[in-house]
């Protein structure tokens, strides 16, 4: 990194964040939340925030440009393959259109399927970057948001049991458990296919938990979890051995039969309070009859991400710095 | 409805739209325009206002944009097929995408072709909902904006004589016909093809302003409205009956021969101060040779209709619930 | 022009902007770079700023909604041929659009290949209209930032040597000649192509500036201009003669060998300390080995855009008109 760039300008790595910045952003939500999403940041700040996406997103993007909005700041829409002369024949690289955008703006957030990308656009741009999801890597604001749903929906996350349904590769769920260790939950179980491999950091990232204390478990089916105070699911690929279970049956009971799938049948036949969370879109894994219960968070969840992202957005804005110690790449 | 929206929240329909909320549009409107645009609400306000068009639009979408923007407020596209995930493979569903955008918002502005679909996002959404057009059905705002029009460049409505020359189709004009039974005019003149057929539900509306003493006529040669006040124009769809009068002239005479365009021509021939509204875009039945004529106020209707569109949205974003009664669904 | 539109009211040709303007320009952006891209307009001014580029930009849409946006008001993207009607089927006219546009904002950014359309809008539009870029005609803004770029690295422009190397039809260049008559520098040198041929509007830019005491020269190869205090590049088109010069030599040598492209080695060798400026983006006339060199200030330049493009919005929506006379097309 050029050595003009200040070392934690960025926000790349849930490992970026320290306990004292993890306190920091979980206090100022909740401040944010308790005045409803009102700031009382100055309303002439203007500060110009870009977004730069070169994945689709309905939630980060429109979520972060809400946010800057509600702060009182403007956005720009700095992607757009039709408009601007990026990728055009005769337009600027990929590089010089990162140098220019951070000419013009405060902040960038970034998303591109390639892991490495959003290290290199921090090493381009003097203003800070947010990752906004890098490949199956990262998505660091996502887990903030999901602490601070457990926070807010139900205390300390220390005092509570967690459980985590989704692909081993999912990006949220390895920002998610880089930040546990700031708060290890009293337990801890993943619900995966029982042939799904944890990759040597996740793997790491759960021993960490346990030597801290959690009691880390695995399962291979959602109705195993449903004693849980909060349940964090999305879609998982499912291997050949989990399909076969289920062909020959009919599609009808296809949802009620797929071990990692939660409906409402199933809820309800384990008397469960679990809190339901999701990052969305949803795949099938979370079926549209859970709407309806009072387990169903997922969209409260959505209202609290844009407090989440203010505060990310109020603290980078004002040239705070991450304190957890740099992560230059993936690899 | 669920039982936590209240009544009143949306405006979907003219239906919606009582006479004490119709006086209270038109007194915003008047103020705002007497502060050429200017609005007292206090800058950092700071509300977010979605706009969610399934169908093309330049002056709904832009107007109620600008509309915001002038309020004070801020803006999100959170319709973009190319960026946001929904209509993706692997994207939200419409009813996951619109749960999404009305957590983010405080209030969302809609079209869709398919006129029950915003009565769904009504339901679906906890923050109040804009139709913006549904299909064939209505558009609420653009009859206020013509309303206001009549009221702001020609005094009371009820002194007027309003000359409506459309397809029976046309949404803007029903919508209109629903508000004008708070402000009867004196006279209503429809220019419509003679095989045409007043769906039920119009002639029920201009059947109710005959009852409050309105003198409701039909003709069908534009020629025969020119004494009128105002000539509320847009093009129609023309019969085989209509089209084989036309046929076998040349082009050049086409526009004159054609009983619903309106020219420079017809309107000197009469010496009319006809007053000319189009909610525009214009297809050929407003010639532009009328367009330097004193009668042409299409464009002065533009400026207006951003006036009309912020009161409302001033309205609904203070809370301020619509009087003039539900209506579920277009069926 | 129509009467009412007063004239200076747009900013169409470098040729609109007088001495006093120019001065007043330079002084505004000046004030607002000491501010570090604050400005002291009201908060709550709100005024709309309409882009329609109907060619690809980047710096230009960006950094003029960028400039808006820090000056406290708002901007519409109001081109946009997949979500307005403009241009589709039943859609407004291009005429419609501009006069629907000029409605409900406060000025328009116009960019089009048709070097006469931008004339076409400013007679349309009752509200200042900027050009943005027009076909291979002017490119005012771009040449005021560039001036400012100059003043502001290296003092008076009247005592500088300036080298500008670029294909004849460069818009940005012409529009650069003509500010220039306002600030002549000491000493002007054209680096072109021998076959190239100026226009004899540029050829008359130039006679003009040896009228006014600058010395004007061509040269042929980018080496014979680095003595000069600053270069201003941009890529051109090679004739048969040069390009047979570069033949047959291996693409490795081929940035050295090209007599317009400039590189590291060849600023090194001549110990230079010329400030390069592009107004960007490149296409291989300035080498990335250029980049990490202290006589690199092109990205600097898309900083200073933004308070150039800031102060040209301030005059010209608080209604200060443009002295330097009328240009009402281009031909």
């Amino acid at each position: 990194m050029p050595p003009n760039h200040p070392v934690g300008k960025d926000l790349l790595s849930a490992a970026n964040i320290s306990l004292s910045d993890l306190n920091d952003v979980m206090r100022r939500s909740s401040i944010i939340k308790d005045l409803d999403g009102e700031s009382s940041s100055p309303a002439n700040a203007r500060k110009i925030v870009a977004s730069i996406f070169y994945q689709r997103s309905t939630r980060t993007k429109l979520g972060f440009e809400t946010a800057a909005l509600r702060l009182g700041h403007r956005t720009i829409d700095a992607y757009d393959p039709d408009r601007n002369r990026v990728g055009s024949a005769n337009g600027d690289s990929f590089q010089d259109h990162i140098r220019t955008i951070a000419q013009l703006s405060d902040l960038i957030v970034f998303r591109h399927s390639d892991e490495e990308k959003c290290y290199e656009v921090a090493r381009l741009s003097p203003v800070p970057v947010i990752n906004g999801g890098n490949g199956s890597d990262e998505h660091p604001t996502q887990a903030l948001i999901d602490l601070f749903c457990m926070l807010s929906m139900n205390g300390p996350v220390e005092s509570q049991s967690l459980a985590i349904s989704c692909d081993s590769r999912a990006r949220y769920a390895y920002s998610l458990l880089l930040l546990l260790k700031h708060m290890p939950p009293k337990r801890l179980t993943f619900c995966v296919d029982p042939e799904m491999q944890f990759s040597p950091k996740t793997q790491l990232a759960l021993d960490t938990l346990s030597g801290l204390g959690t009691h880390v478990s695995l399962v291979h089916d959602i109705e195993a979890c449903l004693d849980h105070d909060v349940l964090n699911i999305q879609t998982q690929d499912l291997t050949s051995k989990v399909k076969s279970t289920l062909d020959g049956g009919d599609l009808a009971s296809y949802e009620e039969k797929n071990p990692f799938v939660i409906t409402a049948e199933k809820i309800q036949r384990a008397n469960s309070n679990i809190i339901i969370l999701n990052p969305l879109p949803r795949q099938g894994e979370l079926d549209p009859s859970c709407d309806d219960l009072p387990n169903a968070r997922y969209f409260e969840q959505v209202k609290l991400s844009v407090y989440v992202r203010m505060a990310v957005l109020e603290r980078m804005l004002a040239g705070i710095l991450w304190t957890g110690g740099n992560s230059q790449s993936v690899t």
